[in-house]
Parts: C-alpha cells; sequence; structure tokens
C-alpha cells in the first residue's frame, strides 16, 4: 500500500509537536511537509529539539503545494484560519484534519456566543465530521473534512455519552471538575504560564463559560437524544506537563442500575483499542495513559448521596488531540486504527 | 506577660515539623518538649534537617513531666492514641490541642463506621471543642480541649457554613471535588507515594466514604441547621508539595442572590485576619497561601446552570493543620490570635 | 527604639516580592513606599496575590519623597538603573541597599566586560560595600551603600573563602556546577522559563562568561589575597521554584588536612547564625534552607582523587538577594542581626 | 524472519516496566515471558497500572522454561542474581542481557571493593560483552552474555571516551557532576524518595565512592589505553521523573584544539543513530531525550580557564537501561538497530 503523503500547517505550538513525533514514525506515512508562517525555513528542531538530527524544515503554508503534493493535511492553527485552508485543500481532494476548533460546533450561533466572532465558514461547518472515532466511526470513513474534538471534551463525552445514550443518568444536574497539565494551554508565553507561577500550585479558571463547554453540551446532547443541554464544566490548572483528569457527577435516573452501567460501557468500548473502562469503584490516574492515545474511565456509585462519579483521563496532546487525529486518518485512509499509536 | 510553656506530642510527621517551625518562632511560647516513640534521643534535625543548629531533642513521651512542665500540649499522634495523653494531661490542667482525628466527630457511630473501632473515649468526646476559631472562638477560649479540623474540611466548612447558615444553599447536592499536595498524605513510606508515582499524575482516590467526609457533613449541618447532611466529596492527589483546593458547587435557594452571598461572606468573614475573601469572579490558587494560616475564598454564579461555584484554598499543614492549632492556642491563652502566624 | 522606615524600589519581580514578604513582617520596619514603575497606582495584591488582604499599593518612583519619608531603600531595580536612585538617596542620608548586580563588581572593566557598557557610576564604586554579613560585617555597619551579592555568588563564596583564606585549597582549578531554581531567572516572561520547558528538564546554560562569574572570582581573591581568579562556573536550570545548589571541587594544597577544613570552617561560621556547616561527610539539600536566610555547607575529602568537595545551598530568594539585604539592614542601623529572619 | 522469542526476568522495577514497554511495541519480537518472584500469576497491569488492556502476566522464574520457549533473556535482577539465571540460560543458548551491575566490572577486585563480597560468577565474566553498541558493536554481534551499562556511566562514557582515545584530553583531573531523575533510583519505596523529600529539592549523594565508580574509570580507561583511571563522580537527585545531565570538565592536552574535538566526536558518532553531538557552544537538554534512546552531547571550550566543558543528556531508563539493552538485542540478531527505538 502506498504510504499516505502528509501535511502538517501551523506546527509550531505543542500540538503540532506531538503531529510531528506520532508522524514521523507511522509507518504509513510520507511526512511531507511541515508549514510554519513564523518559522518558515527554520529546521524542526531549532524550535524543537527533540527532533534533533531529524532533516526536516518549517516551510511556508502554501496550498497549492500541498494540494500538488499531499493526500492528507494536518491543520494545527489558532482559531479562525482553519477554513482559509481547508477548503482549497478540500477542493483539491485533500483530506483535511482540523485540531482547531473552528468546526467542532454545529451552530453558528454557539460559535458567535464563545468565540466572539461570526463562523468563518459556516457552509463548511455542514461538511465538517466530530472526529470522535469511538462514536462517529462510520462518518469518519467518508468524510472530506474532520473536526478532531477539544482536550477536556473528548475526556468527558467519551466517559459520559454511552451514560446518556443508555438512558442511566439525567441530563440534568451534570458536574465536571477537569484537571489539566500545562501543555493544555498550548507553547504560550504569559506570566500565568511560567514555571515559578505554576509550580506547587493548583487553581481553577474559566469555572463559568469556558471555551470548550458547548462542544461538551452538544455531543452529550446528541447522546443522550435531546435538543440542548447545560452542563457545569470546571476546568483546572495542575503543575505538570501532560493528561487530564476529569471527575464527573452524574444523577442516575429510574433505569440506573451499577451493572447497567457496567454494561453500557462494555457495549461502547468493549471492542475499543484505545478507551478501557476499569473494573468498578477502581480510579484511574494520568501517569498510566501519558503518552498513549488511550481514555481510561473508572466509576463508582455512591449510594450515601445516590450519586453516579465517574472519572475519565487522557493525554491531552495525544488522545486529547494529536493521537486522536492520526487515529481518525488511520480510519479514513482503511489503515488499521491502531498504526503508529501503539 | 509570661511566654506559654509548651509540648508537642508524636512530633514526626509533617504536621508535627510544621507545629515545630511555627512554635519556635512563636514570640510567646516556650516549646519545652517534643516527643516522638521511635525517635526519642534523637536530635530534632536528625530527622527535620531543615532545623539544623537548633537545640532540640525529640524524647520519649512522658506525661508526668509534660504535666509537671508545660502549659499546652499539642498531640499530633496517629488515630486512636489521643486519649490516652488527653485525658491525664486534661486532669493536670494542661490545655490540649489534638490535630488527630479522634475527637472531631461528635457522634461514636460515625466514628466507628469510618475508622472501624469503637471511640476510644466518648466522655471525652462532649468536653471536645471543634478548633475552628472562626467559627467556634468563644468555645475555644475556655475549652479545656481542643479537637482542631482536618485539612480538607478546613478548606470546605469554612467556604460552606456561612451560606448554609444564611439559607442561601441547599443541604442537598453539595458536590466538592478537592485537591491536595502530597504532604497531604503525612511522611508516610508507602508506594503510591515515592516520587516518580505522584510526578507527572493527578488522581482521584477515596471518593466514596473518605474518613474526612463526617467531619465536612456534621458541620455544615450544624451551620444549616439541619440533623443530618449528605456530602460528595472527592479528593484527588496533585503533584505538589503543600495545598488543597476546593472546588465546590452548590445549589441555590430561593433566597439566593449574588448580593446575598457577597454579604454572607462579609459578615461571617469580614474581621477575619485568616479567611479572605475574593471579589466574586476571582478565582483562588493554592501557591498564593502556602506557608501562610490563611483561607481564601473565591465565587461565581453560573447563570446557565444555575448553580453556584466556590473554590477554596489552604496551605494543608498550615491553616489546615499546625497553624490552625497555634491560632486556637493563642486563643485559649488570651494572645493575639495572629501571634507567630504573620 | 524607632522603627527604620523603608522604601522598596522597583519591587515586581521575585526578590521584590520576598522583601514585601520580610519586610512586612519585620517587627522593627515600616515599610512606607514600594515602588514600580509599571504597577503604579496598583494594588500590591493585584501583582503578588500571596499580599492579599494587606493595605499595600505601587506608587511610581518618587526620589524626593523616598528621601523626606525613608531611612532606608532597598532597590530591585534592572541592571543599569540602582545610581539614578542611589545617589540622590545617599545625598540625602538615605541607606541603601542594592540587590541588583550594578555595584558588586570593584572593576568597572570587568563590569565592561561582563555587561556590555560602560559602568554607569564608577565613583559610587568606590563606597559601595559588598554586603555579605558574615565577610564584611563591620565595612556594613557604616556603610552608605551596599551593594548585595548574587545568589550563586552567595552560595559559592560562603563555601570556599574561608579555605581559601586559610590556605587550604588551592587558587586554581575550582570547579562549580550550580543547580538553581526558575525564580532564580527572576519573574521573565519568556520561551524557555514556561512551565513545560523546565518541568522534566534539567540544563546547564552559561557555562562560559556567565555575569556572576566576575563577582565570584573578585571575592575568591580577596579570600585568596590574590590579584586574579580564574573559576569555572557552570549554573544549571532545575524544576523547582526556589533552591541553589553548589557543587564544588578543590585541589587541596600542601597545608590541607581534613581537620584544617574542619577548623576553618568553625573559625569562620562557628558564631554565625545564617551559615551553619554540616558534620564533614554529610550533604546539605536545598529544601532545608528553602523559605530561611540559612546557607548550608557540606564537605567531604575524596582521597581517590585528592579533591576536596564542597556543597553549599541557600535558597536563592531569601539568602542569596532579599533575606541578604535584610541581614545588612538590621546591621547598618544597629538591629539584631537575624529581626525578620528566624 | 522468524520474531525472536524473548523473555524478561526480574520485571518489576522502573526499568524492567521500560523493557516491558518497549518489547511489547516491538516489530519483531515475541514478548513471551515476564517473570517476578513476587508478583507471579498476577497481570502486569496490577504492578504496572499503564499496560491495562494488555493480555500479560507475571509468572514465576522458570529458568527451563524460559531456556525451552525464548532466544532471548533480558535480566532486571537486584545486584548479585544475575549468573543464577545467565549460566544455565546460555549453555542452554539463550542470549542474556543483564542490566544489573554484576557483569560490568572486569575486576573481581573492584567488584568486592565496590560491592562489599566476592563476584558471584567470576569465570562468567570472561564471556560478559559491555553492551555499549557504540563502542563494542562487533563483539556484541557474537556475545553470549552482554553486560549493559549502568545509566550515569552511559552518559559519561559516551561523552568522554573519544576525547580519551583522540589523546585531547587529560586522564587526570576529570570532574563529573551529573544530575538524575528519581526513577533513577529505581521503584524504591523509602523515605527519601517519597514526593515531599525529593520535589522542590536538589541535592548531591554518593559523591565518593558511588557504585557506578568503577564501571566509569574502567571503559575511561579502556578509550584512553591506561591501566588505571581516577575519576570524580558526583551524583544529584533531581525533581523529575527520567533524564540524566552530566556536566563533564576536561584537562586539554597538548593535542588539544576545539577541532579537533568536533572531529573526534564526528570520528565516533557521525554514523551513529543514538548519539548525537550538538554544534559546538550548543548545551543539550534532558527533556529532549526522555522516551527516546538517544543520548545528546554538548561541548564547549572555555579560554579563561582552560577547560573543556562537555555535557551529555539520556533518558536513564531508555538509552540509561531497556533501551540500550533492546539495541544490544537487535544488534545480536542480526536486526536492524534503531528496530522498536525509534
Amino acid at each position: 500500500m502506498a504510504k499516505v503523503r502528509v501535511a502538517i500547517v501551523g506546527a509550531s505550538g505543542y500540538a503540532g509537536e506531538e503531529l510531528i513525533r506520532l508522524l514521523t514514525v507511522h509507518p504509513n506515512v510520507d511526512l511531507r511537509i511541515i508549514t510554519s508562517r513564523q518559522n518558515a525555513g527554520k529546521e524542526i528542531s531549532e524550535i524543537f529539539p527533540r527532533f534533533f538530527g531529524m532533516d526536516l524544515k518549517f516551510s511556508a503554508p502554501d496550498v497549492a503545494r500541498i494540494a500538488a503534493e499531499c493526500d492528507a493535511a494536518f491543520l494545527a492553527l489558532p482559531h479562525g484560519l482553519a477554513s482559509e485552508y481547508a477548503i482549497p485543500l478540500m477542493e483539491a481532494g485533500v483530506r483535511v484534519f482540523d485540531i482547531s476548533a473552528d468546526f467542532r460546533l454545529r451552530s453558528t450561533a454557539k460559535y458567535k456566543e464563545y468565540y466572539g466572532k461570526e463562523h468563518p465558514a459556516p457552509e463548511l461547518l455542514k461538511k465538517a465530521v466530530y472526529g470522535s472515532p469511538e462514536r462517529y466511526r462510520e462518518q469518519i470513513r467518508n468524510a472530506a473534512f474532520i473536526a478532531c474534538p477539544g482536550c477536556y471534551p473528548t475526556s468527558i463525552i467519551l466517559a459520559v455519552a454511552p451514560l446518556l445514550k443508555a438512558g442511566l443518568v439525567s441530563t440534568k444536574n451534570i458536574i465536571v471538575a477537569s484537571m489539566s497539565g500545562v501543555t493544555g494551554a498550548g507553547r504560550k508565553v504569559d506570566l500565568p504560564y511560567i514555571f515559578p507561577e505554576c509550580n506547587e500550585s493548583i487553581r481553577a479558571y474559566g469555572a463559568v463559560g469556558h471555551r470548550h463547554l458547548p462542544e461538551i453540551e452538544q455531543e452529550l446532547a446528541v447522546a443522550a437524544g435531546v435538543g440542548e443541554m447545560a452542563v457545569n464544566f470546571i476546568p483546572h490548572l495542575a503543575p505538570m506537563n501532560r493528561g487530564i483528569n476529569s471527575t464527573i457527577i452524574l444523577d442516575p435516573t429510574e433505569q440506573f442500575s451499577k451493572e447497567a452501567v457496567t454494561e453500557a460501557y462494555k457495549n461502547a468500548y468493549g471492542n475499543e483499542e484505545f478507551v478501557k473502562v476499569l473494573p468498578m469503584g477502581k480510579l484511574p490516574d494520568t501517569k498510566h495513559v501519558t503518552m498513549t492515545n488511550r481514555c481510561e474511565i473508572g466509576y463508582v456509585y455512591d449510594s450515601h448521596t445516590n450519586k453516579l462519579l465517574v472519572f475519565s483521563v487522557i493525554d491531552n496532546l495525544t488522545k486529547g488531540a494529536a493521537g486522536q487525529a492520526v487515529q481518525c486518518m488511520n480510519i479514513r485512509f482503511g489503515m488499521e486504527e491502531n498504526l503508529g499509536l501503539r
């Protein structure tokens, strides 16, 4: 089988670095083009010294060249820029995997509410498939444009959607407290992210109206089969590089039983390589999934308060960004889904 | 004013170390006796090298000597041992400040449920005052025995009690996700606490039935004026030395308004030196309170879900243990409450 | 005794924060003025939330006002700016404690070599006393201007000077490998200092020609009674907030004996509160001195290679900057040397 | 090509975990047997939850079964136990890769001096090849028994040996200050290694007579073509999980020139995939090599002191242990040297 010829567009952040890490060792990928407007002409290793010794350079983004030379393009651009590349690339037949937030929301109104501007390409929204393989595998197989989920949403949706779908937990009163490593903020040079401000610290932020919230609500509503949902999503910054833990508190419905939860997870993920559900009562730990494409889910029922507690951990850069995007590419190009991701 | 002559009983853990740190520089304390069964005869600095150069030794615990030489005794013993020292010391007129969990619960039944054995001294329970100065200052002034609160409970009770007392939030559906630094586990030599198992990791534990839960429920029920309460308390271990953040999700009642919350906190803590409430919408950070005896509280109302979100941070070893105990001593002996704690 | 009225000029970095921390609780200091050009008018707590609840504001720097209202001024300014404040303040009789690097070097040629520009005030250099209390206590008592040592130099000079003075180690072949926490870089918002770039990393930097080198060489040469010295000083950045460890390898002279080393240290520091020498063979640890004004020194002789190994630890912000400056102020104003520093 | 059938003997530490991580994804390995006396019968994931979902169990060590079923065995046993397994396995034709320290020293006298007991199998010593591929590749190709180097020695020998061999630096006066992450201490449950004792701390240990010293001296002496050498090796524990940085100070000889150093490194490593030498003056960082099998070397000449400064970083568990062992296996079995290691 011919190798998939790949471009990464806008690869100067941590998710871009993770894409490079994964795609340079992917046995069926030919990583041809890595673009960065600000770093064009530089060696990759000048920006990411981890890649010292690899013969790779950043080039300026050039849609025509990507269209001519590549089968797939990963977009790792700041908000609002994806469509500028996605539209001509799609027209040229290139499959596009966007890890920005631009095309994750179905609703242009929500986009405007949370991003403060009109959606840049509403017509493209209709074609976008949400790149969560465990939920949209069949659609991904044929998609021209795949909007890869955010890191927090991935950890939360994978944990809650099967329970909502099975009617075991209420759509109301869903509480999520998530804790993320600092790479989750991107390679951002800003006072709150320098080492002494993050180390020996844990703090909540964006507790109301975080930009990942509408994406979470949208996908949980789809799972529940309802029109709208309102969720409490409270992210925290933890002094570590990688990893997200989402702690989720849910109200059981009348159909709820512990066995039914176990069964719902088994149905959803029994055959999934990248989502593992721990035995009931066992809680996951971010460190067990860092540098992997795996989501681990634990759960326990609290009879004292009649709540179901669910815990979900991922590596924010892998299953939460680049790894999941590669998983989507594998599906889209008919390769084994775990290629380059074990 | 004569100095208060003080003993620390059982000082080989981190809370003991913090007591030594605070009491050796307290301007009105004469730290006479520091006991440790296992380390008797050793220099303090052999166990806690931070105190190198201080002329202090561990002695074997000797109740008669403490009774003869001291006005106050801090007990930093494992569960179940406090009464053995507390009873004879109290009979001898020594004021006792216990930072173990033995006398925090009013209910011997709850004690048995959570600690798996009969309470060792039920009669002493009736005399114990819960050492939360902001809530029981008057009782502390005259108490012979003060049971100092746990670290998680301190962060949670201070944040929630004023709101329950004012009737602004429901006694139902209280959700707490707390994150603690690793000293919260004590100076415990066990696989889960070695550096590589904690670093680059965040994980929930004890999500159902943690031993601090009944203490939280007891004090919140007192604040609410109800008999019983059931709370979800979900602790997490974070890769840092010190600090607890408690993120609390509350259901507003009909009396609720944002202004009323501000007012309730102002009433409760407007004159308190060691509890600071941030302006609404501003979230606290553990690093701003480490090595201090301060609790900082932030809050924000989420109109999207109609929840009140409250955030509370303390240093688990200071306001969460040793510092609060010293604050109680200051009150009990009629000293300025902040002496040795600024 | 009247309180010393104090100003801090340029207090928006970590050393400034540490000065505020120490001076607000110093029993004999009235902290009147805290200046910051960029933050003038803001609450201190807006920049350093740790000080929330204190009624302190940044003002614009105003030499006349400081001269009128203060007895002492601490300068925590970027390189090259100290003289602008120091000269008029000294003329007005204010004692000046400069924690910048401007006046630490006796040689204007060295200054130019390492800082790349002419010294801004060569005449003031002659009046400056090097603020290392254990070495220049008598001069500090009467100094109008005190140039407080750098953090790396403090750790190294205190460890090596007594041995050179006693002729026990060679002035040649001195090797120093130091490791510093990230606050040592200041509150610098730059890519190499964001959390994910520092965490899980250790790296050397500035291995040749670091700006602290000439200061180290100057003071060691004074101790040795020689004109010039050349030292290898190799700093490393370690993933922690505070603390410096300097590991120093020395060539014994013919006068060397292990007993003589012990004796030399005893002579130098036997009566010093803030320099502690561990028993031979015991190695120090930065964590035992963080948040203290103490330097701890360990040493061991390696007969296999005939080298003396010396290890020195301090808190870079306390004994390495703000604490040592306060110690100098205590001396200068005839107060107990440890006031506010225990 | 048939897969190499592999056993790991004694796999309950961090190096064992790393071997499992590497060998389970190695495309040409069939990992058949993983033994642990203490964990026999347990799922691998019970001890290393990272491997959750893999169908792997610990078995009790059974030499006969390994001999019957495997082509290669990795020994990750405590000191003194390797020969018990190595001898019968070798007799049965199994290739043995020992990552313990038992067979790294040529001299039984040195072994006794540093390990405090007679060498358990002196006759086997003669057959052992030191598993440093960049130095002994040809011998490894035909070896029956390969003693894989220690982590510190790997970082140091790779950096210094080419310079000694080329006669560019003196065999005298070699100073090494190394800093290691805490996994370097093994999965050891002991007070100095719990999180709060390691975090926010840097400390030297074993500064004289560390067990890795004779191994370093032996291999450097071989490189220099001399009988004996004495080196200063001073390890430090740094608050991170993985990574070693060795900072090395060397005395140039008369043959020395900067160009000759560049040339010597080019000759040694120009064609090596797993040793990369940075351009002169650029310093390496442990974080750029963690989770890789790569050693990175930087160097700079200090004309001020006439010293050559060399810096070498590796991941202690990969190039410093398991990865290098896998590299040896690849060579021994005629596979591509980087298989499973990219």
